[in-house]
Order: structure tokens, then C-alpha cells, then sequence
């Protein structure tokens, strides 16, 4: 089987360094298409989307996000990425932006059931529309952590997010600064189901 | 700018009407692919997915969600598509598969805070793979609203679901039996961020 929305959906990594310069306009309001393309449950489009490209902004958003993190303590059940983000912060410098020129923050209704379906749904269009465009992406989910953490969300707030809204996810966005090759996907198990079996009990 | 891609994303339409008839193995071989190469975080590739093309099996699990949901009472606040299924099921005859000769269940590990994000992502890419290939898919939450339905689980388990495994999502899969116009996406807003503004307080 080949067709070329494979070829992309095989190729796609997650881009970690980025050139500094703004892509396009065009290209950027290709992939944000992309996203509000996505399906949603019950069709209700609530998906919300941030699209920083202003330096200033983001590295505002980078000082509140690491001050955050560095008042955090990782515990024994802490998620691996989250410990990572925690550890770099308190070392002083951290970027979870990775250096991206442009943030998508991805955000949907607080108590919607599917918010975080839906979103996802949008980003991974965004994350193909990029790979088809030549750009890079990666999502990027501090934001999410931080969601109700004051001062990001203050600083959210004043730049649109809506005080209803819940931040699900978010998406690094530029010329890419790597060329990682494909990984195996080794895991993310399928089992074929073609006959019934006993019900227990 | 135009890329089989972005065609394949705008294209795309939630399909409630499948014909009969299993698609060839080599292409439902090439959905699940796809989606297996979705992102995850940390690259946890800890999806499962069950595809269930047991005409047997089907027929057992529409029965065992219309029970589930039968016996449910809707709530003024309960969501519009629970609401219908659960009204649906009361009625008899209702059919959470949409007709379709192929279900994807979607599971992953409880308590993974980005389960419900990889597994969507992942279900994304299947629906664009689909899309690609001719073939129609929607996605479909049932499962994900009776994950905890002791008889739906103790069947799901027994078709190989883990106990540890949460059902994030799945997918309807066959031929489409109907050509959806495209629908306008007059919703996920996007606002653009292009300077810094005054923080509050």
C-alpha cells in the first residue's frame, strides 16, 4: 500500500531544534486549517487555539513555566517527562518551548468530555500538515501540566485563553533543525479478533 | 497550498454507513499501521488495539452495550450522545457499530496521564489512513463511557483487553455506504498571538 498520507504519517518524528525564523504565514494558517479540520465529538468544534509567534510572549511564557516548575518536588510516582521538566527547571534555563519560533496552545471546554480527544485529534492534523509542509512539530504538554498553576494561567487568560477553557495540549512549530531518522514502532499492540471465544463465569 | 495530505484532512467525514462487506485484509493492515505510528509520550507506545472482524463478536458486544446502556437512566446534564444512546437502547435495536464489519478498540494503560491523548492520536491517524484508502470510519465512544460496565468488560477481557488497560476510544471501519458532503468548520477558533499585552494585577 502506498499513498502519500502514509508516507507522511511514517516519516513524522517529533522535532526537538529548531531554526530560529517564522515560517510563513501561509504555511502556518495550513496547519492551524488542518487542525480545525479535525473531527469532534457530537461535531461541536469547541477546540480553541493560541497561536504565539510573538518572541516576547514566549519567552515570558518560558520564565513563568520554569519558575513554576522549579517551586515543584518530583515524587516517586511523578511522570518521567514532568520529573524532567521539574529537574531542568530548578538547573536554571529551561526552554520547553525547544527553541520553536511559533507555540500552538491547545485548549477546550473545562468538563467536556471529549476536550482532550478532540484536541489531540487536531494537533496530530497539525503534526502531519506540518510534516507535509517541510516544517516540524511537537507536542508539547507542559502546558497541560500547568493548567491550573496561577501564574500561567493568568498570563493564558490575558492572551485569550478563556477562564471555561482547560489548556489539553500544545505544539512546538518551525523549520526543523534535525533530520532524526523514523523510529520502529515496536509497541502500541494490535490483536486481530476473528472468532468468539467462552465468556467467563 | 495543496498536498495529498491536507486533501485527505479536508476530506475526511465521519461515516455512519458501512457496507457489509469485510475490506481485504491488506488494507485494514495498513489503517492499523498507521495508526500504530502515531506520537506517545516519551514514545510509550503503549496503545492496544483490539480489531474485532467476528460477525460473532460483534453481535455479542451490540447486545451487551444496549443492555448496559438500557438499564442506564439520562441525567439532565448527561452528554447528547450518551443521552441518544442510552434512549436508543431503551428502544431496542440500537447498534453502537453503525453497521460497520470491522470495530477498533482502542485501550491503554490506566492511570498514563497521556493515555486518552496517544490513543486519540493514533485513532486520528487510522481515520486518515482510512480516508487514503477509500475506506469510511468513525469514531465511536461507547466503550469509553462503559469501560467500568462489569459485562462489557469481563467480554472485552476476554477478547484480550488487559485489566489494566483503559478503553480510550475506537473506531468503526469498512467500505462507506454514503458520500458525507464536507462539513464547514465554523468553530475551533484560532487567535493569533503577535505581541506581548499588560499582565493583570
Amino acid at each position: 500500500m502506498s499513498h502519500p498520507v502514509l508516507d507522511v504519517i511514517h516519516a513524522r518524528r517529533s522535532i526537538r531544534r529548531y531554526r530560529p525564523e517564522l515560517p510563513p504565514e501561509t504555511l502556518l494558517r495550513t496547519v492551524l486549517e488542518a487542525g480545525r479540520a479535525a473531527p469532534s465529538g457530537g461535531n461541536s468544534q469547541s477546540c480553541h487555539f493560541l497561536v504565539i509567534r510573538s518572541a516576547a510572549v514566549l519567552s515570558r511564557l518560558r520564565a513563568l513555566v520554569e519558575a513554576c516548575f522549579a517551586s515543584m518536588e518530583a515524587g516517586p510516582d511523578t511522570y518521567r517527562s514532568l520529573r524532567s521538566s521539574i529537574t531542568l527547571s530548578k538547573r536554571g534555563g529551561y526552554d520547553f518551548t525547544l527553541g520553536a519560533p511559533v507555540l500552538v496552545v491547545a485548549a477546550n471546554q473545562r468538563g467536556y468530555g471529549n476536550a482532550l480527544a478532540d484536541t489531540a485529534c487536531a494537533l496530530e492534523n497539525m503534526m502531519l500538515a506540518a510534516q507535509a509542509l517541510g516544517l516540524g512539530s511537537c507536542w508539547i504538554n507542559q502546558l497541560h501540566w500547568l493548567d491550573d498553576a496561577p501564574p500561567v494561567r493568568a498570563y493564558l487568560e490575558a492572551l485569550g485563553l478563556d477562564p471555561g477553557e482547560t489548556v489539553c495540549g500544545g505544539l512546538a512549530l518551525g523549520w526543523p533543525d534535525q533530520s532524526p531518522a523514523p523510529i520502529e514502532h515496536t509497541g502500541n499492540r494490535v490483536d486481530w479478533i476473528d472468532a468468539d471465544v467462552e465468556l467467563p463465569g
